[in-house]
């Protein structure tokens, strides 16, 4: 089982009205120091098997056109060849 | 200048309606072999200076009750102790 993150983040020059609410927000709560806050999308894809050649650039193609908007939007692809624990889609619990 | 990333996915026993959909619309473009698509959130916090270790105490306490609904999502926090361009909190560039 391969994982597939794919990371969508509006791109430096389009402003991100959700990550300034966040800014905000931190900056309420008392956190110090915060120079920018951005906010994207977060996919995990699970995928059987290893990623072949050919699924590799469709995925490209399809973070380019489906997961993201390119006028707008940046996206970051990494591949992870085996999933440590053959789970689901979930990082690690933060609580 | 410090990065903080910090993903927020639902909890794996939670459905998730928008990865299910992404889910689809791959299989129908033509990728095969997808076992699951997990959609969450991407923040990109860029901090002044290093994170102290009352930031990142503070900042646990903020993912776990601003960023993210401990009822249905866990977050995973990263701190990136140096932006390696000193840059605007994007990923790179996809396209």
């Amino acid at each position: 089982m391969a994982r597939v993150v794919v990371d969508v983040m509006l791109k430096p020059e389009i402003l991100d009205p959700q990550g300034r609410a966040v800014h905000q927000a931190l900056d309420r709560l008392g956190l110090v120091g915060v120079a920018q806050v951005r906010q994207g999308k977060h996919f995990v894809i699970d995928i059987a098997g290893d990623v072949s050649g050919e699924q590799r650039v469709l995925l490209e193609q399809l973070c380019a056109e489906l997961l993201s908007n390119p006028v707008i939007e940046d996206y970051r692809l990494v591949i992870e060849p085996e999933s440590p624990d053959g789970g689901l889609a979930a990082p690690a619990s933060g609580s």
